[in-house]
């Protein structure tokens, strides 16, 4: 559990990087205080956030964004919380193909996160990694979710831009998850492109993001890709450069990145609230019981847990 | 925000137990109260989760499952957590017909939940509708929740038997879901078991099962349904009920019901410590102008967080 140097973090090593993203997932102690010492140095990359419901070909349209990312010069860092993702769940089922075809280029760093049993949770876990690859001179950050779960889909709107990915054909039920992710985009992509249901998927977006009231102008813009033929791709990017741009101008971006700075330091002093009041619990329960008389039924959890926050209180 | 009285919950009075959902989910004044008075009559039903990848048809077969407790003379309750339900967000692109097969008969209950934005997050919400659907005398309950997104998992984990559903054809990368939900499986339910690749789904599930080292009786049943024909129900129905006669027979159910408990308890008093350390925050804040410095960049989430838990604490 030796934390690496923080000079290797900071020139992007990638075994450095890799350990300390370890050592924030799995609490580390001086963990924290090294992403102190990193903060000063972040603060700079774009962080685009992909999310869409599994199958919508995300993971291939990240692999192809961080190959035209990396022809223009730019160093990508990759966070896939998608259990779906090739890099991370899906592995299992056989595809790690894709990562392979950066694996030998020091200027991708693909990282996949565990999305249970984080401590401190998902956001808090991402954050953390993001904040490494940011101090590591990574030029865009992008962090892929699958679009379904409250944690999952807060992490995509947390990013600079949070690009939503659709596709046609998976049938009316799978697209009703757009419903809870529609709110959240900036900008859509209909990837598949090539399938029937394209006009109409890209027709009924563009139809319901005027009923939303903005002039067109204001809109989240609607990009076709296919994917998996690199098809699309360069429109894409620049359509993530318009808006950034745009945002960049209005002060959209610097309110967005305040934000969820604060949202950061709030889901840090719930980590560090709660370690304390475990900590709390477990001394006060030696005398309380509270935690066997919950499991025997002689006490609700309510009442339980309201004893036990005055207790510690005392 | 006028709570509903008791002994209506009680006699399971449709108006009186919404309105308490809702206080719970709203979080009204004396909510607490009320789940601390109903608990006494609580913990009775059997309870079931639902969960699977979207387009799995698991609304359909929480109908069909309804309806055949419904014949056996047993009350439902039905919470869908699902985004992706037509109970919930699905209902946008128009499927309420499903509800409404039960819309005349006192004896089943459903309620959608919202899964974004609740306090004290989706699970403590969920536990405490399931905790007023008990009171209210259902033999059943029934908790779908869509297979991704840790929250959503999680719930439908602590369920006295989990139900996993999956289906042919939905593509590999859909598929790949199953990698985060296998573990959690009680039940698999191969469902549209009338499409192509029934036989290979139900295969690679009895082959992924034997490979755990459990001996066959102790594997998770798998069972075919085509819950849109009503084909496999009874089937699924005898399934659980001697999945429930085993765990009730080997002390397995009683465990599960005191794990879960413990969980309750530990949520809520995360949610009291959490309400607790807000308001003192938002008092120090005045004189720290810790939100500002955060925001500005000139102190860091995490020594911001330390700096504050420390102010609380004196």
């Amino acid at each position: 559990m030796k934390l690496p140097e923080e000079k290797d973090i900071l020139r992007g090593d990638i075994r450095a990087v890799a350990r300390a993203i370890r050592a924030v997932e799995d609490d580390w102690p001086g963990s924290r205080e090294l992403l102190t010492r990193l903060f000063p140095h972040a603060g700079r990359a774009l962080i685009l956030g992909i999310t869409g419901p599994p199958g919508a070909g995300k993971s291939t349209l990240v692999d192809r964004l961080t190959t035209r990312f990396r022809k223009a010069g730019k160093t990508v860092g990759v966070v896939a919380v998608d259990p779906t993702s090739p890099f991370t769940g899906g592995a299992i089922l056989g595809d790690r193909i894709r990562m392979q075809n950066h694996a030998t280029d020091d200027g991708v760093f693909i990282r996949s996160m565990a999305t249970r049993g984080a401590l401190g949770g998902l956001s808090a876990t991402t954050a953390g990694a993001l904040l490494i690859l940011d101090a590591s001179s990574k030029d865009i950050l992008i962090v892929e979710t699958v679009g379904v779960g409250q944690d999952e889909v807060d992490i995509a709107s947390e990013a600079d831009i949070a690009v939503v990915v659709l596709v046609p054909g998976l049938g009316d039920e799978v697209q009703a998850l757009k419903a809870g992710i529609m709110e959240i985009a900036d900008v859509f992509v209909v990837n598949k492109a090539d399938r029937d249901g394209a006009d109409r998927l890209a027709s009924e977006i563009e139809m319901m993001l005027s009923l939303t009231g903005e002039t067109k102008g204001d809109r989240p813009p609607v990009v076709r890709t296919v994917a998996s033929a690199s098809q699309g791709i360069d429109d894409l990017v620049k359509t993530i450069e318009e808006v950034r741009g745009r945002r960049d101008a209005n002060g959209e971006m610097a309110r967005r990145r305040r934000e969820r700075l604060l949202r950061q330091f709030e889901t840090q002093v719930e980590v560090l609230v709660m370690a304390k009041v475990r900590r709390r619990i477990d001394a006060l329960d030696s005398s309380l019981k509270l935690r066997e008389r919950v499991q025997n039924r002689s006490i609700d959890p309510y009442s339980a847990a309201d004893e036990t926050v005055s207790a510690a209180a005392e």
